[in-house]
């Protein structure tokens, strides 16, 4: 399976670049657990021995940690998502700062397939690691941390010292209409996103990650998350929600530098410079009432979304990425993407973009329903929420169609931290 | 990504077989969408292309439905599984006969990577298929069917009769010590467990299966996990469990027909001869404190299973396939495996073995305790429970020392029917 991860920023790629194996060994050995190297399908797999790596041969599965923006919001999303909302229980700043710094270090090493602290086996203590990881490849494992608005002023208490850096965007989102939040799947202090395509690699960084902040911090939600997985041919396909619609479709184009400065990375100048090169990330826990939608038409579930099912193409064109032509009418005269239909909502006037990254969820039976919860952790990222998500909930939350087929359980904002470079942190620019 | 499916039997072997990818086309358009097909890593992607596949290439990632046993039971062990428990509600003998036949052909269909029913795209009905996993690799999809003692007698009424042929093995298990058993994770009439490489084809096959029962069945419990993925550099290597213990070292050999019809198969003569070729399913949802195992001592963890972490090795040994030595005393005349360590009690005296194929499992947040809802779906099959899994638990229930860090909250077992061939349909042995 030949994967493709892509880097955020160029500053950061060690992509297609000549490496060491030796070094490679060394690294693993460092770590104490084998890292395994996924090398490209076509290449064949490398033999790790002491020769250094020929030209065209390239290191598939490891996205750097460090670099101008945090991984895990322009990377091309990896299968699995393990999703942590946690409150900070911390007594001082001093504290906080200190579990950021324990979490950028421990994460740079999950990231490259390492495990956490040494690995020296004493005995008589508890591990540093948890082990579930070992012998897993790095598996493109990106974590990404945010922060929420009442790190900054709780019930009006600074608690950190950090009131007078609150951007003013960091806030809980508005309640849209027909919104069903329950606090159990709301908000947080500080969320962990950690991506890869092994989910045991994800749980594994959220446990430990996690350990590492006891007396600091605790759970406040989790969640998992799957989603189509990137396939043999290594072909790139928009992946499939659980209504089986192609989801993503629109997306900004994460390769293009100056888009994602426009949409996505909140610039200096924006009103909190301590951010510029973060992004806002909102998070919507979306429940799918799969069993009403698959008594529905195919005809009701494309006018729905406004597309083609199996291909994708908005309704009246050809193909996926057809430029949606919102004045067409169908053979009745009616608009050929109807009126309330979710993609031409999401549309508006085509001035607001976010970058989506969501995963679906399936976690058993709803005791409630007896239906399948599952659905969708809508995550996107941009770099102004009153401009962009905001706005689009609303519309859609007015007036989108699929709203018959879906509810909003869950829902919280987190700015997400600017990158670092080797020997600062995440969070760095935040307190100092 | 190297996969090495196994097929359960001999006879139901399509691999290492010349394979007309004309052929292979033909079977992916009958069904409407792309049949990818994972080559080996090693002799590289094959192109679609009209031309004999030549000898050495392998299609690798169906598993076949059809054959002499269900797959699913001795095939090596794939990356997810979503598993269901269904309650019946057909109110006929015939209803379920049908639910079975229908079941059959969309499971068959599902495991070659094919659509349910047809995709003709009738716009006024709902779509056959859910559609989400359109275009993806058929993911090494298994679907097991087993049956629970209740469908034979319920209340002591015989609901589809059936209650002449109920095995006397198949009943609830006894209550063992510390049990902690929720209804909502116990029991069931049905289970079916699919497993694949990709989340979001188990899932799509559960759901359009049970979609299929509507009015004839419901869901009473369902279940996602996962476990360490295969790995690039295509070694086999035993997963680790979420206590970051390696978890199966001493299954047997699934290889071997003769020890799976000693172990596993259920044989003609054993008591329901309609169960022959089938097997005995146990299912135990074990919540793993992993909080508390993580502040343990690596030796009290160690001493926990009787085995080194690191290599998997019987304490005392070296290797993790060392055939440990239970005499053995370690410097201070203390047995080296304690007598309460988990391999110990499991091994008892070696007479009961038992197939395992335990999927970890993470749910997010236990809101009792604010600690992760995480452990094992632990899984496993045998041919006579009450020679072989209950013995062992029984043991383990009463002295394991990992009593300490896990609790059983729910119970199940199924009879998994034989398999069968094209043209019948699962569950014919126990309706003719």
């Amino acid at each position: 399976m030949e994967k493709k991860p892509q880097s955020s920023t160029e500053e950061s790629s060690i992509f297609d670049k000549k490496v060491s194996r030796r070094n490679v060994l060394k690294t693993a050995g460092a770590g104490g657990v084998g890292m395994l190297i996924g090398a490209s399908g076509i290449g064949g797999l490398l033999s790790l021995s002491d020769t250094t790596v020929t030209k065209g041969e390239t290191i598939k599965d490891v996205i750097p940690f460090y670099g101008k923006h945090q991984a895990g919001i322009t990377t091309e999303t990896q299968n699995h998502l393990y999703f942590a909302s946690l409150e900070v229980t911390a007594g001082s700043r001093e504290e906080l700062i200190q579990l950021f710094k324990d979490w950028t270090e421990a994460a740079a090493a999950m990231t490259e397939g390492k495990a956490v602290g040494d690995h020296s086996g004493n005995h008589f203590l508890p591990p540093k690691d948890t082990g579930e990881a070992a012998g897993l490849s790095p598996s493109n494992l990106t974590i990404t941390f945010g922060v929420g608005p009442e790190l900054f002023e709780k019930n009006g208490k600074d608690r950190f010292g950090l009131k007078g850096k609150k951007p003013k965007e960091l806030k809980d989102l508005p309640k849209f209409p027909l919104d069903s939040l329950e606090d159990k799947w709301n908000g947080g202090d500080i969320c962990i996103q950690a991506c890869a395509d092994d989910l045991q690699v994800s749980f594994h960084a959220i446990r430990n990650l996690v350990r590492i902040a006891r007396g600091k911090a605790v759970i406040h939600w989790a969640q998992t998350g799957f989603q189509r997985t990137k396939q043999a041919d290594s072909k790139k396909e928009t992946p499939r929600n659980l209504f089986g619609f192609k989801d993503g479709t629109v997306n900004p184009n994460v390769q293009k530098e100056t888009e994602m400065d426009q949409q996505v990375w909140i610039q200096s100048g924006d009103g909190a410079d301590w951010l510029a090169d973060g992004s806002y990330m909102v998070v919507r826990r979306v429940q799918m009432y799969i069993e009403v939608w698959d008594r529905s038409t195919l005809r009701d579930q494309e006018n729905t979304f406004g597309r083609h099912r199996d291909s994708g193409a908005p309704l009246g064109h050809k193909n996926e990425f057809d430029k949606a032509d919102y004045n067409k009418k169908d053979e009745n005269g009616q608009p050929a993407i109807p009126t309330n239909a979710h993609m031409r909502l999401a549309h508006g006037d085509g001035k607001q973009q976010i970058l989506r990254r969501a995963y679906s969820y399936a976690d058993g039976m709803d005791p409630q329903t007896g239906s399948f919860d599952a659905g969708l952790l809508f995550i996107c990222f941009q770099r102004n929420p009153e401009k962009q998500f905001i706005p689009m909930q609303q519309r859609l939350a007015k007036n989108d169609k699929l709203n018959e087929y879906t509810v909003h359980k869950g829902s919280a904002m987190f700015a997400c931290l600017p990158g670092t470079q080797k020997g600062g942190y995440i969070g760095d620019t935040l307190f100092s």
